[in-house]
């Protein structure tokens, strides 16, 4: 559910944030408000994900059938984190008068829900103030009986990743600096995919024991996972590096790909945990099956934090919020909460 | 879902609200978002909710918590609606920094919730740009073997409705005018209380053929119970009147009473058809058990529309959006759709 990068949801909240993961699971609960999404007694599978106009997305950036679109697939991300199949969605969408600005807001979410086979189950539609932000929330219900959790990773596991990393963050970055993106950063950012087939497959075929998506950036979130196993994870720099967006611009050097591909945010692929003893011919398999690479990015191993092997070699370095090369004691909070 | 009153969603939008009460019905759906909330085949009801600062609340009228309180409520009023039990509720909250803001109108979300007995499962939290709108967006989750729906209801059943009516209109017109106002209705706009387990009790015992929550005020709500059902509904006026908020102000006059109890808006009670055949002591029961009135207020009849019998007697007169006695061809459109 939460998301950073250039633009996020703000600090001032981590407070509240950290209450809403630590609620207790009440009964009828199987799974709390910890992991990506909440799993009832009988697999229902619910999650929320809301997106302010100028928080997190501009309206001068991408059009409001775009940041439609986003919102829901964000949102349905959080059903490919459980390995859910979709049941459907609801869409609050408001919007300062006329009505065409909703209109094309609900339409993305339209789109992104036909993607995704979840049927639009309802929703409420309201105006803003004029000249106030226009949002959408979508909440989304799923189905599993066997979720993929955060916690679940063993030391000896695997981690893998789906796709590549860090191209949302660059079409923000471009954007900020009042340049257009690359291509194909642009196309991350407007129409990410959820993983939820894929997410399916990895758990049933792959035997993932742990898994979420990445919408914090892989150096975040793999501090969750750690973290709910009771573990640690160690990622290999040089893995990251290839998988990491490039923009072709003449100074994106590797820092900046790696920074982006660390803590970017809002890349919406899989981070799975998965044995050790894991059969090459169904990582194959499943690159053929769904077009998409899998790839392997570090290993899961007993003590706590998340520690990066740098580019090209040398000693594991301890990864800290807003970098992964911030060695000075003090000079941030680790990752790993 | 949908919300009148003096502050209110915007007719602008009601193209596309018409959009999402026409969505189709889609495999595993029981029913669709035409009715108060979404009922999927496993009797999981679903709906959503969203309160904008300034649109549905106004922080110099209502404190922070009393706005999460009065959002979640409102959701919850969905659930009460379709004689649901409360499964939990998702809230999404956006508010300016600091975090105070957000913290307390997710403190109202918890407070109703918990006396709901439905615990929180989820939720989002995100800053909103300075200056502009908080907002909340709640989604309930509930379950039900029977859903009571809008329609079922059938010629010689009785209307009744459940507690008093116009006095969160009472109170929205008195913040407008600059004024306090009087208590009761001051608490019944900050503190309205979802009838759900009166929903459940009246569908199960006494019978129900039909109900929903006034959201819209009785007129408009009876008018989208009587399209649902494929009958008319004929309000009777001296009953409406007595049930009707009272402010004690020399200037409140009967007309101003009852053109609230029609046209108010978010009272949250029950408007219900029960049979004919009803057993008085039912309704007594009922009474006691729950320590709230349910009154008689009309009838249902074959002929579509909604027609009010004036206070005092005469003949039936067309309910019409805007008013009970705008008799000018055309002056607006019938308040069933």
């Amino acid at each position: 559910v939460s998301r950073g990068g250039a633009l996020g949801s703000g600090p001032e909240f981590d407070r509240i944030r950290g209450f809403l993961r630590d609620l207790a699971a009440a009964p009828g609960v199987r799974v709390g408000p910890g992991d990506d999404a909440a799993v009832l007694d009988d697999g229902t599978v619910l999650s929320t994900d809301l997106s302010v106009e100028g928080v997190h997305f501009r309206l001068d950036w991408i059009s409001p059938v775009d940041a439609g679109r986003r919102a829901a697939a964000a949102a349905l991300s959080d059903l490919a984190a459980m390995a859910a199949r979709p049941v459907g969605l609801l869409a609050s969408v408001a919007a300062p008068p006329p009505g065409t600005l909703a209109d094309a807001l609900m339409e993305g979410v339209r789109e992104a829900a036909e993607a995704a086979g979840a049927p639009l189950l309802g929703g409420d539609l309201t105006r803003a103030p004029t000249g106030g932000p226009s949002l959408v929330d979508v909440v989304v219900v799923g189905r599993t009986s066997r979720p993929l959790l955060r916690s679940g990773a063993r030391p000896g596991d695997r981690l893998w990743v789906t796709g590549r990393l860090g191209a949302a963050a660059a079409a923000v970055e471009a954007w900020a600096r009042g340049e257009e993106p690359d291509p194909a950063a642009a196309r991350a950012f407007r129409d990410p995919r959820p993983r939820i087939a894929e997410a399916r497959w990895i758990r049933d075929r792959l035997g993932a024991t742990a898994g979420l998506d990445l919408s914090d950036g892989i150096g975040g979130d793999a501090g969750h996972l750690a973290a709910a196993s009771g573990v640690g994870v160690e990622l290999d720099g040089d893995a990251l590096l290839a998988l990491a967006h490039r923009t072709g611009a003449p100074a994106d050097d590797d820092r900046a790909a790696l920074d982006r591909a660390l803590h970017g945010g809002e890349d919406y692929e899989l981070l799975v945990a998965l044995p050790e003893s894991l059969v090459p011919s169904g990582v194959e398999e499943f690159r053929r099956r769904f077009d998409l690479s899998l790839s392997p990015v570090g290993r899961v191993v007993p003590d706590p934090g998340v520690r990066l092997r740098p580019p090209g070699g040398g000693d594991l370095v301890p990864l800290r919020r807003g970098g992964w090369d911030h060695f000075a004691p003090g000079a941030g909070a680790e990752s790993s909460p």
